[in-house]
């Protein structure tokens, strides 16, 4: 049973396996076939459901169709049943304010599925006392997402002072060598502090994903 | 006081933040600069001393200087003062037989900072079934580290199978269009399943350090 | 004889040679002068005529001028004259809902030119499940088009799972290191399953149109 | 049951999914490695047996373990029960002189798992007559694999030719930006001919099992 | 003296040097700088003055201004006191229907200074002998420009059958991995045909000013 | 103390450490959040405050509630209390008209901290005397910018004639294998003339912060 | 009728349609493989016959096996019956001595077809005047070959100084971002200077062709 | 008057030009032509003559020919008639310990023309307290060379302590997608620290060559 859909196989079974159901992608899909993916998604599973990359528009037609869905802005995330908060602390580090949606797609997943979130924004390395300055209340978080662009320097810092986890988003603020983020990336895969993992460009919901893992590796 | 050395400057508060004293990295570093570190290290850290990528010739001029050195030669690992085993377990799955190398690297390194490890090797893809019949092992581990070259599609279907962090690590097999480890990490990064994330290509050293920082957030 | 246009030499001969007409290739191509090929198309060759990558208003105006002629909106093709049906079954596996178009573009073509097409939506690696469930129908195919963008690690799932041809296409789907498609065709070309074959990236006809080169093949 | 080796999980299902037993990448592995896989191939399945991209000295050293193996110098491959040839003909297109141990790979490849293999070698484009003296041969053929290095075009070329499918293997021949086979790749990928499929860099190997696929659909 | 000028330095003894004004470059002025520049070169010089990469609305703006220019819109370029057809014959021939605005910037400029040009459309190499029914005539011009995207493959056939020197432009027509024209680029410079020489992706401009200085070569 | 803003946190000692406040990078910023942070910095600094790649719409909106601003247009720069200008001469020199929007971001930028500026203007290396007749006053310049895209040549050659540093900006002018000035960044790092140094494509503002550290440097 | 080899398909008609007999690229091939080569182009035509890129040591074997080979060990080329001079004047400027090798190809080939060639050493643009001092020489010449690594600033200065066709030949000259010629190469073809054509990295071989043809269009 | 060599053009004006004789680059030249334009030098200049990136091997050669010269081993600098040290003081600030070849070349040929040297090795942000507690002495220097590899980041930190000029060095330390040094190029040149300026790959000559410039600039 994938949910009677012609254009989609809803992987119902993707919460029993990993804790969250299946999120919803939105580029490519038509609002139509969001809303039918979101109902297939709330009838067959019991937690938060989420549309990423969504834009305010579409939005707005899903909503009309399927109820009670909370659409935010800047994280372009439209989402149902949002988890209650649980014990594990996040914090979300940002280099600039310009990383600003990036910073807020990690959040706003983060929080839906019931991770507590510290954020600390513009902290970048161009004035590090910014960021030593909130050393220790990082240093205090179960784990940390560090969101930078242009040569996304900042994650090896962050690398350096903290022991917990470390989930790198490189993002595409930046212009000519910054390639659009593929500096960030290859930089922040690069780095040279240990043990620092890297998501895709602007994904600010996978490194949220992959704290959720965490969080659930320490309960 | 950094170990009065005029070629380095030992991080000697590394083991204080992070857990563990500094790694040296083997590449571009004379035997006498190795062995000259390592002797610092011993005296200022309690925790386990390592040096990566290091051939075996080197490591032997090394031990020679620094008695009781132990030489991974698969993994290319030369290290004092193993820690103990924990209780944190650690899966290593491994696509082929080519990608053994950089498996030992992970295994390696995470064995003698404590973590225990349990190896899935050959597994790829190509028959799928494979991978299927060990999925209940590796689903019960703490955290996964996915090794793979050519196309690397063995971190999305693990991604997808288990709850727990999934560390990738893209590796060099392969020839022509894997790019010598470019495509698997482009790929790696790029993937459909939540929530996995990527360190360099051929780290493995690096993946155990990100399994290292989640052990201790669980903790 | 190449149809008297002075902007195009129309390859009269390709039918003979390959068993279909000419395909038009929309992009860069004004209304008037690709009603002006198809029209000597439909005059000098029997078979089907197709016209792919054509925006909906260029189609409008192009119909006008050529009566009969049918238009698939998602696939962007424009056709006259379909071929009856065959016999040989071609499936058309995609990763995810977002992949749609491209393979709406394989199964139109392959429909148009006398292929048996069976569709298997969204069944990506994330949820193998899915594919696995279908892996019966799939196995029982002629041949395999594959479709799948991000990493694109579908296509090594299928092509360890059946015997039959497998021709992989790459798809834009994705950002960040996906790299509009890039990414998934170095993955495919490098792919761990034997004998997988591929084609541009988002060029759901060319797959089609080497399903066809197979279909004579076996006949 | 995987044949109880320590470093390699044996695809034992792989020739009755297949039709062929699993095939082994000679690179990474051990002599030791490749010995102890091929007496579980040979063991476990009924099939030819071979090593992909093994060097003389390597091969010797297995053939030494395991008997009966024959070597194949220019197309580095260790081989043991060869299949009997078939009925499906198979032509082997190649632009240089400087492409033949890419050719070879392939002809091998493909004679020892029953196809039967016609060469036409040295028909590169700068002298296109070379290539349309032999065209009546290459057309006959069930199927066309082209090696080319350097732009590759010979790939677009006999793609308009045939009406067979065609299978073109980029090869690493040239300098400067032929980028080692990358850009023969993707000129390949974006050829003009339409229904031409793409195999990796060098990868006669995949080409020839590309063909086996096909030989299977033609059955 | 260089125009009087405050955004530009025309250099005015560029027709002395080269037999040819300096060529005004239009993307990045305006209008006004552009009839500026063309006015002291209408004055300053006697030969023919063009202005390349002007969209029609710009050409309007500066054709008020600096009465008596002639706008070609498929080649973009806007042009005052075109020379006197001379004796050298160039022939401009194209792969496809989709390159006929970068053919047609070569041919507008070539006639424009002095050259006779005839063109051969639609020649490319998935139909072969479209090409060969047309060599006589390619064979009889003094030089050949190929204008090719995609693949780029006319290149080398035509560098193969014609003695005469060949100028192949690359052009952005094609998809994916065409790369917008780096491929045919690539593919171009890679070329196994000897001493085909290669401009930059669409400038069918610099083309027509490669054969310029051959015509006054042969003089 | 920052400013109190909950989307930035203002380098604050920026100006103590290095002689000018921090500078604000407009992309991604909302016109609400500029005004906040220039607010911030007009108070807890002293010298020039400036925001740079604004649009002019987005600079109205700020000028309305930061009053005082000045806009210049060509430059995309906002800027409160300009400095008064110094005693360092700063060359400008740029290769073609089409580079003039970069050149006068570097003018602007370093007139506004206090720099003399002298700008020679469309002086390429196509005719090289053009720069030749403008060398003295080049050589007599504190300090030069070279401003060009396309092959960014004109780098290496004033590079060659001056002994004052030089620093180079590649900018995305041009077209094809100009690459948006990827091309022009590379050849500017690869330049024969020892001692140029190079800052990011179209960073006419960088250019000129490394000028202001020239200046400083000299007093 | 190709000479009857098995491992070449001799192109012997290269001359009658080209003006010169098939060159050998000599990588790739075994000397056993060229001599046989080189002993059908010499029976079958009756021009220069030339092996490029071939080593010392090669070049031995094969002059055991044919008679009378000349070996140029700076062009690593082997040539029998070089043709007369001719009166078309080849100017080969370079812009350092470490580019030398690159223009010993160009000069041997030119020399060994008939052309007459001036040589212009280790004038690159770091120091112009070294240039400037010897255009009048340059300017005279039929054709000129500009041959520079690093960033290849050089033939744009030499394209805005001449008349006469201008051959670019990027070399591998450099390092880190001149990225083993491509850079130069990118530049070569991004070039401010109109009418400037490219040939491939390190090609003097492939520039002396070109040549060549000019040679033959202007008598 | 150029030296009389064959091979090369000795730039004997660049002393006057630019306070500095031509520096000898050592890759693709023999010793001969070494030792040869090194006599040239030292007759025709006055000040320090430099051979850069030449081989142990090949200086000795050099040295037996032209007495005096001193050899630096870890910088392959061969070197004559060093200049008395200035008042000018630079810090070159090194991120690890295997950047050390790179820095020592920046190091000894900024003392041998000069320049007062500071050395600040392995301060690398991994723990970035071991920059801070040496940043007093930084902030001091005249000018700043940081020389790091992988991620590249310390340029943006050391950019945003200093208020001096900023001349960043990537170097090829590191591994995977590092890519050699163009990862830590193009993070460099992204840099968010405004006014950091960056030269090519593991250039130590070339920065220490900047920082002269900047010494001139202040007297």
């Amino acid at each position: 049973m994938t949910g009677g859909l012609d254009f989609a196989t809803v992987d119902v079974e993707r919460e029993r396996r990993q804790g969250l159901p299946e999120v919803v992608y939105g580029p490519g899909k038509t609002a139509e076939q969001i809303a039918g993916i979101v109902r297939v998604l709330l009838e067959t599973a019991t937690g938060p459901v989420l549309v990423t990359r969504i834009e305010a528009d579409v939005a707005a037609v899903v909503r009309e169709r399927v109820p009670e869905g909370e659409y935010h802005d800047a994280a372009r995330i439209l989402l149902w049943r949002p988890a209650e908060p649980g014990t594990f602390s996040l914090g979300v580090v940002t280099a600039g304010t310009s990383d600003g949606p990036v910073a807020a797609e990690a959040a706003v997943t983060a929080r839906s599925i019931g991770l507590r979130v510290s954020e600390f924004v513009d902290v970048g390395v161009a004035g590090v006392h910014r960021l030593l300055n909130r050393a220790e209340e990082i240093v205090a978080c179960d784990a940390v997402i560090v969101v930078a662009g242009m040569e996304g320097a900042l994650a090896s810092v962050v690398g350096g002072l903290v022991a917990a986890p470390v989930i790198a988003v490189p993002t595409s603020t930046g212009y000519g060598a910054a390639l659009d983020g593929i500096t960030a990336l290859l930089a922040m895969v690069s780095s040279c502090a240990a043990g620092v993992t890297v998501v895709n460009i602007d994904a600010g919901f996978s490194a949220a994903m992959a704290a959720f893992r965490l969080s659930r590796a320490r309960s």
